[in-house]
């Protein structure tokens, strides 16, 4: 795998400090040249889960050789490790605490818990380990050189706190992963756990009950919830016109169950 | 007229998710080293005609040859066309259903039903067509490819709901098209529509009628409220040193009418 | 010093108008290829200390001969100076309003009053010289062309209100610079201002008293208060899994004092 020469960035930091430019600027000092592409920085404050959610569903659309860069992280300055890692596609930088995990897990090749960026001495702050360790790191990969120079092998990530979905027979029980910005209400539940059969799918969330699936938001009617197979590949339930997640008060982690009926 | 290397990204899909990180991953896949700059992508859910007087606002600066990719799009996956527009300077890529027509419409040299992009064969998704649609369509455009090569022609784009001002002697009656970050308040009236005379301009805006012209923000005291032609040409409402829109409690289509004294 | 092929961007202008994206065609129009990175456009409405601060805690992770322009410019069209910059490592673009002074000021080697931009002679609007004045300008610099081809030399620029930490035998006293997004309040108080001796370190800060110093966020108690260098070598106040900012109801320019018990 070579590099793509892309650089994404996702963190809990906001836009409003200088602390996403300093990581830029340290990208661009070791790795002139490279586009850097926010995925986003609006993380809930310390948010691994719904992290770990926005990173899995932006990386596949990145070219093979793209190296994300990820930082939510409470613990930095704490022994909680450092990581690269390498997939079959892309390399990935950032804390083990669960972040990595949705995206990368499933096809980790090789790991390493970063000690040390050969070349990159400025010293390094206790509280800011995207600028002084991350970045760095990333840019190292960037440029082609080893993951196996940052330091030694690992072999498990941590994985965060977030269960499947527990598929039974004519149904399935799910969960509310993410609320996007449209107030849609992305579920853990995929196309392939819907219960088979004739009848007609009853999705069941904050109280409401909503008939079928739709193909798409136009297709439904303006202020009604709806249920379809979003982009992510995922159950949602949306409001057309609307935001589903104002209309049942909902918020990630709700329950989700969708039956067939018979 | 050759590709600028640079393409811009409009939308209402917010800082907080991997939507717009997924759309720029295809664009630096299909189109690597191209210059990806933001117009904004916090436009208000499904506003059309907000959306598109911010990118009509950025466009002129942009080199010629840039490919302009704008998704504000409620009708995602039915019927309504998408299209690749190109005018006499730039490339254009969303949906057609007005957003673009303050930018483009003027200028119309080309126009295509974007049905499917050569050699991009990821399956399309029905409700998230910037990843799957627009983006292969303007990195197509970005690195050269003929426009026709998207679908067939297209002569006439939908037009928004939004009318000019209306000029008449010695007044002209318009409407606030627009509320900055600053509270300005942007109208459909330019300089060119102003009544001619000796006597002074007055605009009558939300109950209050403010006397003259001023060249500049800090040519006002600081608290009261003056009107200028701002940067995009147009009558503009401001405060100095605070938000007019704030003041006057006013909101996009609010009328502003302006008279001549005699 | 040659031009790292990098231009920073800060402003005032928010990210939900045109305004930063006019800039970056104009940059990217005459200095192609150039990689531009936004500090912030979220710094508070003409907030020039603010806005200051948040420039310099980014700058010196750029690469030598990055080109920093920074707007926030109340005083747009009046006569405040506008000035390019060159210290030892970087060149500086903006108005001479004090916004530039702590990046900058510091170590002056040149500087210009922008009269006009060679080759550059799209009319100039009175109110957003960040498009029509200060962009053209560090376009100039970033394509490796002389300062002084921009204006004549000034030597002294405006220095914003801003105190530095008093320091007194066993006491210091300062008061906070800024409240980033986590909450953590930065002072203007640096490690090497901190009293010496055997005792201990009391931070007096919103009729809170904080004991000692912690190393970094994980090291103090959930929910607490604690005091720490943070990653600009500054004093801050810092709650872990919480708002400082919040729990204190303290706002920029509170008064700290630290003192060592005998």
């Amino acid at each position: 795998m070579s590099p793509s020469g892309v650089i994404t960035l996702l963190s809990d930091f906001g836009l409003a400090d200088g602390y996403v430019a300093a990581m830029k600027g340290v990208l661009l000092q070791l790795a002139p040249g490279c586009s850097l592409v926010d995925v986003t920085h609006l993380v809930a404050r310390h948010d691994i889960v719904g992290g770990g959610f926005v990173l899995a569903s932006a990386v596949p659309f990145f070219a093979e050789g793209t190296v994300h860069l990820a930082v939510v992280d409470p613990g930095v300055g704490s022994d909680r490790p450092a990581v690269a890692l390498r997939t079959s596609t892309a390399w990935y930088v950032g804390p083990d605490n669960g972040l990595l995990w949705r995206a990368a897990g499933a096809d980790l090749v090789e790991g390493v818990a970063i000690e040390a960026v050969p070349g990159f001495d400025r010293p390094r702050s206790a509280t800011f380990h995207g600028r002084d360790l991350f970045a760095p790191a990333a840019a190292h990969l960037a440029r082609g050189e080893p993951l196996s120079d940052l330091g030694p092998g690992v072999t498990d990530l941590v994985q965060p706190d977030l269960p499947g979905p527990e598929v039974g027979s004519g149904r399935v029980s799910g969960e509310v992963l993410h609320i996007d910005h449209f107030g849609n209400m992305i579920t853990n539940v995929a196309l392939g756990d819907l219960p088979d059969g004739p009848g007609d799918l009853i999705t069941e969330v904050g109280g409401s009950r909503i008939k079928g699936l739709v193909r798409c938001y136009a297709d439904a009617k303006p202020g009604s919830l709806c249920v379809l197979i979003g982009s992510e590949g995922l159950l949602e339930i949306a409001m057309t016109e609307g935001s589903a997640a104002d209309r049942l008060g909902a918020a990630r982690r709700v329950p989700v169950v969708v039956i067939r009926t018979s």
